[in-house]
């Protein structure tokens, strides 16, 4: 008897309770009941991205909000810097080269984060520069780039910076508005624990600005034909009603719990996870800021990482993700976001010494899940 | 003790069993489990759209579909024939223009069909027109355009016909590759009789043809990106993972009951209802053509629509739609497409009795009851 495990960055695993919710009738969605649900929605969003900007809310993966950001700021020709750091930075560059605009690729050796001052001098270099792409975390490598930092650079620039939290969004703190991020986009499938299919984007004033002189189409993720709707709880188009009912309860689960504790036990799900990695004599892909979001791990020389990930799927029904692009084969990922218990974080380190085991690879048995109990413990 | 009726077109019930399936924990959207499944589906609309073109999932509504229809297919300052009949024909006009296109608007005045011989006209007069955009049936006002004969007139001409059919498909039969249609659009929320996210776009060689020189921008509705990857049964981007398994349950029930035997109810139940609204002596708003899909009706004189719209809802938790912008008042619309019975359809009719007489309509109470019974005996 297998139980599968959703332990990759993405789906992670809905609360049944809320997959029990979202599974009650529909109601209209231009029903005065809907609308209610949609302003608390609204307000939750909010208070999740800390801001009092508009969270505007798209049926989409997160990808359509990220094509929302080019679309609705951007004119054709218009330069932008993309840090592309991992797989998702490089989708910046090909959003970018999609609408006509002119990337300026900012190249980060994968693993590592981008440094503010580079960004700094490429603004200052180029002042017709309109804005700055860049992940959270970028998932493909687990680092955090230093978003607090990035603002302060923006903010004296005429360059609006968006910020892809994808991942990152309810697994550790980004305070929109403390921060002073233009743009901030998630999505539903990551540490908000829900399925795929709603997309969010926060919206500040400066990005509002950029936005009016924006001249390439848009229709679907029209921020303007949205602002307009979801400012008096409408969507423009028909809104995946379960999401949302989805939402609603996610946000009293965040209520309870408290959002502060759920950014430390995502801390300490990461700390526990990392310590195991050093027990086994093991590197992290991240070689700086690492992310509390999940965990790179570097297979071991002469074992190929995707053995790892096939071993714990086949055998366990176990869901990790191996590299993608030039990563794969080297690493495997695993998530600490959303809701994922400290037991299920340990069901993953041992069926990872079991994997490793199983391939040959040389260490102590059990080091890595007495690292991590550890930890837990001493919480 | 109320409970919940949706008889709106759209979104529409959803069978309990479906949101049951859909509440099983989350599987990954790229563990092979999933790609078997997306393959399933992908097997599952050629069938329902019956076509061998590829139809295309994408994680949206409905209009995000048609968004993909003109980004996909056109350039900019290209010609195309909007055909507009109602609110959804008026969205194809709002689409080219916001993707810099010409709209060539042949307006149809509301509550009848275009005519085949105006779109030939068109055609003949400038060839440089480049596609031809329809509703299969126009929800705002009931009417079934002539989609046969529309495809016989783009067939001799350079220009491809795109059909939107969110709400038609599934309620009655379009044939695609029978009929010759070179684009056809779809949603979940509809006949499909799922929650709203999941839209649909089968794609035929003319189609494909003009994609190839199409030079509009396009990321997140890339056609071409998404033919490559669901070729090999991925969605580019992250798959909604609950609306595959609903799809999958829907695409069994079909199976069980037969498609034909689905247009068959669903008609039956147009029948009694329209025998109903005679009736009322009350007239349709679709003066001819009125579709199977949905039902909309000429309020009594005297009495605004949207009254005996608000009466179903306050009163007894029904929701049937009203009438959009120039119907707005006047009309309301009744669903006859998806998980709805007979005795859905004959609440329907009871409670729209109840309104009647209430808001001071002088008729037969019972009589349209008894009308639609008899259709429903018979059948």
């Amino acid at each position: 008897m297998k139980k599968v495990s959703l332990l990759a960055p993405g789906p992670t695993p809905v609360p049944p309770r809320t997959m029990l919710a979202m599974a009650q009738p529909l109601i209209h969605h231009r029903s005065s009941d809907f609308l209610e649900m949609f302003g608390r929605v609204r307000a939750g969003l909010k208070k999740l991205f800390k801001t009092d900007n508009e969270v505007l809310t798209f049926c989409s993966s997160g990808t359509g909000a990220m094509d929302s950001s080019v679309s609705n700021l951007l004119s054709p020709g218009d330069k932008a810097i993309c840090v592309r750091g991992g797989k998702f930075g490089e989708r910046w560059t090909e959003l970018l080269e999609a609408y006509g605009c002119t990337p300026v690729n900012l190249d980060v050796e994968w693993g590592y984060a981008v440094k503010p001052e580079q960004v700094e001098a490429l603004l200052k270099d180029d002042p017709s520069i309109k804005a700055v792409y860049v992940q959270a975390l970028e998932t493909s490598t687990g680092v955090a780039h230093p978003i607090q930092e990035l603002a302060q650079v923006t903010k004296d620039s005429d360059a609006v910076l968006v910020v892809d939290a994808v991942s990152a969004l309810g697994a550790y703190d980004i305070p929109t508005d403390e921060w002073g991020l233009d743009v901030v986009i998630s999505g539903s499938q990551k540490a908000m624990m829900l399925p795929p299919g709603l997309a969010f984007a926060s919206i500040g004033p400066k990005a509002l600005k950029l936005m009016e002189s924006s001249t390439l189409p848009k229709f679907y993720f029209s921020w303007a034909k949205e602002l307009k709707t979801q400012g008096i709880n409408k969507g423009a188009f028909t809104s995946p009603v379960p999401l949302f009912i989805g939402l609603l309860d996610i946000f009293d689960l965040i209520e309870e719990i408290g959002l502060d504790n759920i950014f430390k036990e995502t801390a300490v799900k990461s700390q526990a996870f990392k310590a195991a990695v050093a027990a086994w004599g093991l590197e992290l892909f991240s070689k700086e800021n690492a992310s509390t979001g999940l965990t790179a791990v570097l297979a071991p020389e002469g074992i190929d990482a995707q053995d790892v990930v096939g071993w714990l799927k086949e055998k366990y029904a176990i869901f990790i993700a191996g590299g993608q692009a030039q990563a794969k084969g080297k690493i495997f990922r695993v998530a600490h976001m959303g809701f994922i218990s400290e037991f299920d974080t340990l069901k993953a380190i041992s069926a990872i010494e079991m994997a490793l085991a199983g391939l040959g690879y040389k260490f102590e048995m059990g080091a890595g899940v007495a690292a991590a109990q550890k930890i837990f413990g001493e919480a």
